[in-house]
């Protein structure tokens, strides 16, 4: 069979040639590997603000999407804003749910096997003493988090249970979010 | 002057004396500082997925708003996605930037500090060989995260390095992604 009259094969909606094909261009060109994610965040009033998010780097060229992306911040009123939008510590759940299922769903496809449902829950405990600088053995941020998958799929559970590791192993937010990454932050030139 | 009477103390957007009467509330009954945040995530197809944010637990009591917030996920065709919406590395930065801003307007906001704008910009970056599977020595989520902000405020540079370095110190994102934290994950009984 010719190439060009090759079918696709299509996985969970994953396109697994494309997949392979990006496997194999790295190995052939390791440093197309690199990408570089960017946002911008503008300050609205108390806990409101915005994060626009648009432009990244990887495969050697930057990108620019056909419009941009944006996810506001806010706070419930119990913690003195205006519950315009979910909170920043919420938002690490959007972006670990997201991340840990799309590993799943790639790792899966690349084995071959095929979902019907993959739904997560999150859970996180938090002490406000952290933030309010009120005691200095509480944490800021989460103590722990919590997740929990439950996947229909035509596949024996010790496979589900495997697909889970994966995604823990592979996932770039559970990484960040379980290992840390260094942050450095500054004030640009006045 | 009566209680009732007293106007409000209202900075940057903040209600100053809210933010004292929860400091005082928590002196008094410390379990009340304790919140859980949580989500639920429900795939689509390939690299779209969606988080649903809606209820959490704080000041002893379980609350619900009036309608769930949604994130969606996504990634761009390049990384064999469709675009439909920011991706999981992405929506650390929306987490992060939120945090990060908030938690230096409320800080400035309990030391009397009127800003007019507050700025930032996020980048990271990241190597796919670690997500791929394909170099052990690469790790799956961002090497590096640099973040800058601009702040205009009628305030000198020192006391604007001051609030740049209580938003990291006080910041539960900042301390989520900076210094990681403990993420369990189970596949839910079949």
């Amino acid at each position: 069979m010719k190439e060009q009259m090759k079918q696709q094969t299509v996985v969970n909606g994953v396109n697994v040639d494309e997949l392979n094909n990006t496997i194999k261009a790295i190995k052939e060109q390791p440093e197309i590997a690199k990408f570089k994610f960017r946002a911008a965040n503008k300050w609205e009033s108390g806990s409101n603000n915005r994060t626009v998010i648009n432009e990244y780097y990887g495969a050697g060229q930057d990108f620019t999407r056909t419009r941009p992306f944006v996810v506001e911040n806010d706070e419930p009123p119990i913690l003195l804003g205006a519950d315009k939008a979910a909170n920043p510590v919420e938002h690490v759940f959007a972006a670990l749910a997201g991340c840990l299922t799309t590993s799943l769903v790639y790792h899966a496809a690349a084995l071959g096997i095929e979902l019907e449902e993959v739904e997560s829950a999150y859970e996180g405990n938090l002490d406000l003493h952290g933030f309010l600088g009120m005691n200095d053995r509480v944490r800021n941020g989460y103590e722990d988090i919590s997740v929990t998958f439950k996947i229909k799929a035509n596949a024996p559970e010790e496979k589900l249970q495997e697909l889970v590791r994966i995604a823990q192993n592979r996932s770039p937010v559970f990484d960040i979010v379980s290992n840390g990454v260094p942050v450095s932050v500054r004030l640009a030139d006045q």
